[in-house]
């Protein structure tokens, strides 16, 4: 087929950039694809109009020193994808659709969405977007609440893992329930019945990704936009931003030496749901005495009211009579108890539970469902066997002592170096205290100072929502040992003690 | 210390209950833990008073016949907790918070909630439970676009895993990104550049868990309650559910040889987002025309609307040439990608992507931040590794060609043996087809009947939120082989074909 003058569009593209052709692209685009996608790219621009007539691909090919099996593969596809039709007699021709084209033809291919810098959100969706970027930005300064993953057994674990991805076979690859894999709810039932006081069985059970997740699903079934929540100040913001994703109103109940005061939170009358870390209070440590326990329980059962009982690190306990979880009291189902393995074992994990009033187990379940699907039956699957193996209580055994030294060293040498200047909260419990600093240090500039100390060091005032009332420094020390924190105490101790009152 | 009249209530309910202390009980629970358990009851019960007076341990020791130190571990354990206090000179007395106990003693400690059949839940939870409940209840009659696991390379996968797990240390327990790991964002958009000529780099692709993840995600982003969002009638069950849960208006656009109506779709003039399968239409298997995806586009830009393109199984296309997804087309950055390793590998595998307009990333990874956090390190670096080091391509070969050997053996099996009482729709891409019934077979009968059979068979009425346009049947090969499905069509036959008009 003679070239007619509706081919002068495409030899005068063709000609500065179709030489490209002869030669694979860097990213080893084969040839074909890249004449299609050089065609593709001048007919969506309007260089090549609706029913501009191509070479035919023949002499298309000679005009490019490519072979016609490679021009004939582009046309094949260019066809099949409706851009061009092939019709004996009349030729290759571009199709009429291309009319439609002019919208899109104003920016070349590789910078789609130069031109909008930004998008419009939801008002949710920016709601969540700026409470999300604040986290990710605490992220990136701090690891607060990280383990030392040095004490895991990970030769045990990935012993475990090999066992599973080898063995379990379909089960592993295939199936997913939304409530979890059976033989972990069982263990995880026994867990906490045995360690926590818990009150349950298995159906009450359900596996998540993380206690964020599990918050969020909470907050999504049991709250409506606008409705009212309530949760500690100062208190955990992460947990903060869950609740405030969700569209609730949040508001800040004070706490003092027994936790949570559960009289100001009375007064907020419309609260449908507190947040609260009775075990260890985030971020300053005390317990919830048992006139709190018992006076938020009551809170909670009249007015069908919930409580999310986060019990984020209690395996840390280094007193000798760990306290029952808040669960335990609860004779009215009011109570929603969260626990996590992605602190007490490993970040990376992506492992947490809910114990549910058995009114909430199915909704729970479903909102899974349909909001992410289910967690990874394989790593399910290992965790059941590290715990029904008896290994989460040898590693906790092991682990608790090795924190413990730290706490024992954080605390001893806090009190030999920085003395007067601060005082130290409860510290029996978990992976940080708090101290408050009595000195006119700076808060921040100790936090930044602290960084490649081993230890992590975060402000007080972050995890007020509201003005905070008291000053003071989060220590973090479950990424340490001994001999960085007795160093990282000392190096900090100028700056700490420095214009002390 | 004598015993004094107040330790009759103790006494009286300890003799039928605390012989029961002398063996360890069916659980194991330690002696102590079981004399701590039954106190604390007697006194959230009410049975024992505040002020009441214990007997000291040692009576109680030997009343029981059990050790003083079990009694005293029991006692310590109460104290910490605040159930009891003990003073020099007056004893062990239950402490007079326990005065604060009657709310909490109706119910012994193993129903908690058995009067609690019901609970309230936000009105969109209650939404979201039923949507859930619904789909897990599909789930379990089914297993639509369920691979065949057996022809995954798990030999290679478990390799990959064991090293990563061996030697990925650190990074794999401990890090997590809610914008996915770096590596896998790499590799997944080398893939659909390559594969689906998606324009994109690294920066635009966000990791998910699951298609039903990234919707949630999405919907949360860019709709408010109330908003309107459109997709295809009939369409995808789980993303009608994923819409509605996120308090979305729902409208359902009718589908025709070429697709979606994009006419009728823009009748509904305050549609925000669509939801859309333009390379394989969920159910009935149609790919989107140019002209279609250019009008859809062009909808898009003009009202700064979104689209979501779910490319859930174009790998397994089988026709020479691939159409290119509709995100290539995008010239506005309207266009949501999304694309499930679920689906092409294993369901268990729980890995999916977002290819996003460069301003939506951001907000998406916050929103995964707070919402959930990030996907599994571990099972990140593994897909990774897989993807780059070749081995999807190698299995996409073998798997492509099983599954090509099932459509072929289905498509003339049924054209042998149901011959005209259906019509089978298009079937050159994915593990699913649809046959339209033109006999009177009830579709629900027949979909019972199938199971056992080898063959998935999911009535098509169910992928309609409206009144069902076409009676037929979506036939599921994606757990099949040629055998068994020879034997599934030939022995529902009859069934096809009875009462064939």
């Amino acid at each position: 087929m003679a070239t007619s003058r509706k081919d002068q569009p495409l030899r005068a593209a063709a000609s500065p950039a179709m030489h490209l052709v002869h030669r694979p692209d860097s990213t080893g685009t084969p040839l074909h694809v890249q004449v299609y996608r050089q065609l593709r790219e001048w007919i969506l621009a309007g260089t090549l109009r609706a029913g501009a007539r191509l070479p035919s691909a023949r002499t298309l090919a000679r005009d490019l020193g490519i072979s016609r099996n490679t021009v004939e593969a582009a046309f094949a596809q260019l066809r099949v994808e409706g851009f061009i039709t092939r019709r004996v007699g009349s030729g290759t021709v571009v199709a009429t659709t291309a009319a439609e084209v002019a919208p899109f033809a104003q920016r070349p291919a590789t910078t789609p969405d130069a031109s909008v810098p930004t998008a419009r959100l939801s008002r949710r969706g920016a709601v969540i977007a700026r409470l999300g970027i604040a986290e990710m930005e605490e992220d990136r300064l701090s690891s607060v609440g990280a383990t030392d993953v040095r004490g895991f057994p990970s030769e045990v674990w990935r012993r475990m893992l090999a066992r599973r991805a080898r063995d379990g076979g379909a089960g592993i690859l295939r199936s997913g329930d939304p409530f979890g894999l059976r033989p972990l709810r069982e263990a995880v039932a026994d867990h906490v019945r045995l360690t926590r006081g818990a009150v349950c069985d298995a159906s009450r059970v359900v596996i998540v990704n993380s206690t964020q997740q599990a918050i969020d699903l909470a907050t999504r079934i049991l709250l409506d936009p606008g409705d009212a929540a309530a949760m500690e100040e100062p208190g955990y913001p992460s947990a903060r931003a869950a609740l405030a994703a969700s569209g609730a109103t949040v508001h800040h109940i004070p706490v003092d030496a027994d936790g949570l005061r559960v009289d100001r939170l009375r007064a907020h009358r419309t609260v449908r749901l507190a947040y609260v870390t009775p075990s260890h209070q985030y971020p300053l440590g005390m317990t919830l005495s048992l006139p709190r326990r018992l006076a938020l329980l009551q809170w909670a059962a009249t007015g069908e009211r919930w409580i999310i009982e986060d019990d984020y690190d209690s395996e840390f306990r280094y007193a000798r009579h760990p306290l029952a979880a808040l669960q335990g009291l609860d004779r009215r189902g009011r109570v929603l108890y969260v626990g996590t393995w992605n602190k007490v074992l490993f970040t990376g994990l992506r492992l947490a539970y809910l114990i549910l009033p058995a009114p909430l187990v199915e909704p729970f379940a479903a909102a899974r469902r349909v909001t992410d699907g289910f967690s990874s039956p394989l790593l399910q699957a290992v965790l059941a066997d590290f715990l029904s193996g008896g290994h989460f209580a040898a590693y906790l055994r092991q682990a608790r002592a090795h924190y413990e030294a730290c706490r024992d060293t954080l605390v001893a040498e806090i009190a030999a170096r920085w003395g007067t200047a601060v005082t130290v909260g409860p510290s029996d419990t978990g992976l940080h205290l708090v101290t408050h600093l009595r000195s006119q240090a700076d808060e921040s500039r100790l936090a930044r100072r602290a960084k490649g100390h081993g230890l992590v060091l975060t402000p007080l005032s972050r995890h007020y929502a509201g003005e905070p009332r008291q000053r003071g420094l989060l220590i973090s020390y479950g990424g340490s040992n001994p001999a960085a924190i007795r160093k990282a105490i000392r190096e900090l101790a100028p700056d700490v003690t420095r214009r002390s009152s």
